[in-house]
């Protein structure tokens, strides 16, 4: 059987984990690995901590460079090459040459998608400003963090009150900045938490000199050299600041894939099936340019998150590659598992948020109790905050959300296997957690909330 | 419906919790409480971090006083009353008043029996010693204390090295005592970590100044006022000390069962049924003197832990108190989860142990895996070792160990439900658990090692 060609677009994380993926399962393919920035593989989650001063060095985040992931993985790659178009049923690739503009077909059998997403952007005069940062690719870190050793930066504002805004917020704030969150909630990290947590992370900020205003950003007011020196809002406020952070979101990069008659998702995302395959033959898909099944209720949800895009990234791989050996891989789905540092705050969030849980159908409750991280009386013992999200008639959890300065995003993660296998909160009051004065109390926070919420079911 | 009689027995932690409880199910029921000593209701596990100085006041240690109990509780205390005999049948007890050795007769429909372990003791002359204490009740804890503040405590044996053992001697390290440890296994924690991360465990010890010496204590050398002035051991040593701690298990309290006609277990503690029933009509026991059925394989075992303790307790009180209102409720049976802090060291460990795996008759394998707390370049990162006790036909975890200096105890926390529901390890490598860089590498700790054991398999 003649050699396969894999063609596998996209280089930050999924794409070099299918490239990977795909060598090991058929080693005899020739894989290609196409990005057309200049790096591949790098820790996009790990930016804001860079840009904070925690990490000192920017190479940290490559896990490998291209000269690297080719040794070691075997696979090709093209940086600086970006992919126009795919011809599965010609069996092509368009690729042009980003430095020369030069365009050449290449041969291939199977394609990968493994393209991203791109920052959502505030559709607003100036957002290409020299001082306006997304926070997507390593240039950005660079750029970021360049800007803030050129000195100029007494305030920025912080579109966004998310994941990235917030850990964006953080580093500002640890580079002296003085920092204000635009969030048009109000809350940051609204999207994640319930209303009452939301209102910890709030505090904590605040503590710490975030000032979060519940607006939106509505225009930039440029200074003679083009760059931003004010953001207007939607509220007719007008906010001084020497630079921008946009992260309102991000999108999915689905041009090229709609282009190719790929079908996209009710989320906006390439439409999958378990197997990564799109609706188009010897096309995959994976990483943040797909949406997943939520085990919870089988929903397809656009969730962009790095261990999602390993995952389905080797799911993809694996079917690609494998020439009907063995059988096909199947992708689990996601219970959606998340959490973030806001200063000396964890928060973490599993499953559905309350709000979710109603829009999916299920009539739902949710309890919150503050227990304490370790025995209460045992030095270092933190308050730790638990809301449970749970389905009335039977019990069954759906979600939970912690906060508290230790011992929260760890104990997130126990719910993780639980929510997937349809646990009641019955079942895991009586679950036996571990009891160690130092680290946790006879009964586990996550067990008092359990309790607490199986009063309140009716059966 | 004359008012029903309760008598519990015993007032550590599971009497005084299955003495609220069956208040709580039947308000109306006379419940009393039986204690012989004069404490009720106080945290044992926390002992060690009062006499190593980390909790200042042994009161805090007292959950609740009697007085405290019955206001709040509304179950009567009887302190300082041994109870002599049960007899069910007869709806008798004979109790006799401590202080003054009288004994009466009293009334009872029900009866709980949560009388407790005992430590075990070596079988050497001058174990009554003043100076050798073991660690069960809170009296122990005071005497201890008071004995390294009288200040003539520089060197301490301690006999064992589980759980007690490795708590004592780092709370006499931390009191600046010096420590040998005598463990005739000559690994501390063999009990609950297989050899190689009982290695990790010695060397945190050793560098802390604690001395491990694979010996059994086989006889004490008195001074003149009759106190222990060294260890003699089964290989000839003599070991001088001013203090000796008895470390060695604890074995359930029974006589007063086996007099009654109560079936012990071929554990040696109480046999109960899921509904914590003795053989004997009215009977319920729970607590540290019953065994409990291990999940994974059935088995009996005898696992005395305080959770373990108050939700048998629960069980116990709600079936015995419950007048056939409702249906009986059952105890789900254990993982067997604990862990224990060795200095900076976290130690855990779930379900089985490789040996205990192969004695169930499971065909059994380890995977020993060693990767970071956290992303491995965000400061604080510490090595985590994760070892996994895998069945090797199916894929299922059987038990797991993991050591470290962050995130260990918790961690193996999520791994209790997937015991619990029997997991394979290919289902535990596709959890999305949390990745966030200050606390979970990309792919966690638990997730690589179930890489790596699915890899061995056979399947």
């Amino acid at each position: 059987m003649a050699r396969q060609r894999i063609a596998v677009i996209g280089g930050v994380a999924s794409g070099p984990a299918a490239a990977a993926q795909a060598k090991r399962i058929d080693p005899e393919a020739d894989v290609v690995l196409f990005e057309q920035g200049a790096d591949i593989s790098y820790g996009a989650c790990e930016m804001p901590y860079y840009v904070g001063g925690q990490i000192d060095d920017v190479d940290t985040l490559v896990v490998l460079t291209p000269e690297e992931f080719e040794k070691t993985r075997k696979a090709e790659v093209r940086v600086g090459q970006q992919v126009l178009a795919i011809h599965p049923n010609r069996r092509r690739l368009d690729v042009k040459a980003v430095a020369t503009g030069h365009v050449t077909e290449a041969r291939f059998d199977k394609f990968i998608l493994a393209v991203g997403a791109h920052a959502r952007l505030p559709a607003v005069d100036g957002i290409d400003a020299p001082n306006v940062f997304a926070m997507r690719r390593l240039g950005d870190a660079r750029a970021v963090h360049g800007y803030l050793d050129a000195g100029r930066v007494q305030h920025a504002v912080v579109l966004g009150g998310g994941y990235v805004g917030v850990e964006m917020a953080e580093a500002l704030r640890r580079r002296g900045v003085r920092v204000t969150v635009l969030e048009p909630h109000g809350r940051l990290l609204h999207g994640y938490l319930d209303d009452d947590l939301c209102a910890l992370v709030q505090a904590v900020a605040h503590r710490h000199g975030v000032l979060v205003r519940q607006e939106r950003a509505d225009g930039f007011d440029l200074d003679a050299e083009g760059r931003v020196r004010a953001v207007r809002t939607d509220r007719g406020e007008k906010i001084g600041c020497q630079m921008v952070i946009a992260a309102i979101g991000i999108v999915p990069n689905t041009a090229l894939a709609t282009a190719a008659g790929i079908t996209l998702g009710a989320s906006g995302a390439c439409a999958v099936d378990a197997q990564m395959r799109t609706n188009l033959p010897n096309v995959w898909a994976c990483g943040d340019c797909v949406e997943v099944e939520r085990v919870i209720d089988g929903k397809k949800i656009y969730l962009p998150l790095a261990p999602v895009a390993f995952r389905t990234a080797r799911v993809a791989a694996t079917n690609a590659a494998r020439r009907g050996h063995g059988a096909p891989v199947r992708f689990p789905g996601v219970v959606g598992a998340s959490a973030v540092k806001v200063f000396e705050l964890e928060t973490a969030s599993v499953g559905l948020q309350l709000r979710e849980a109603r829009e999916a159908g299920f009539d739902a409750f949710a309890t919150h109790i503050k227990h304490w991280s370790r025995v209460s009386f045992y030095p270092g013992a933190k308050p730790l905050h638990v809301r449970l999200v749970v389905e009335r008639r039977q019990g069954r959890l759906l979600g939970a959300q912690l906060a508290g300065e230790e011992g929260a995003v760890l104990r997130a993660d126990v719910l993780v296997p639980c929510i997937r296998d349809g646990w009641t909160v019955h079942r895991i009051k009586d679950l036996d957690l571990i009891y160690t004065p130092p680290f946790a109390p006879s009964l586990d926070p996550l067990l008092v909330a359990a309790n607490e919420a199986a009063k309140q079911v009716r059966r």
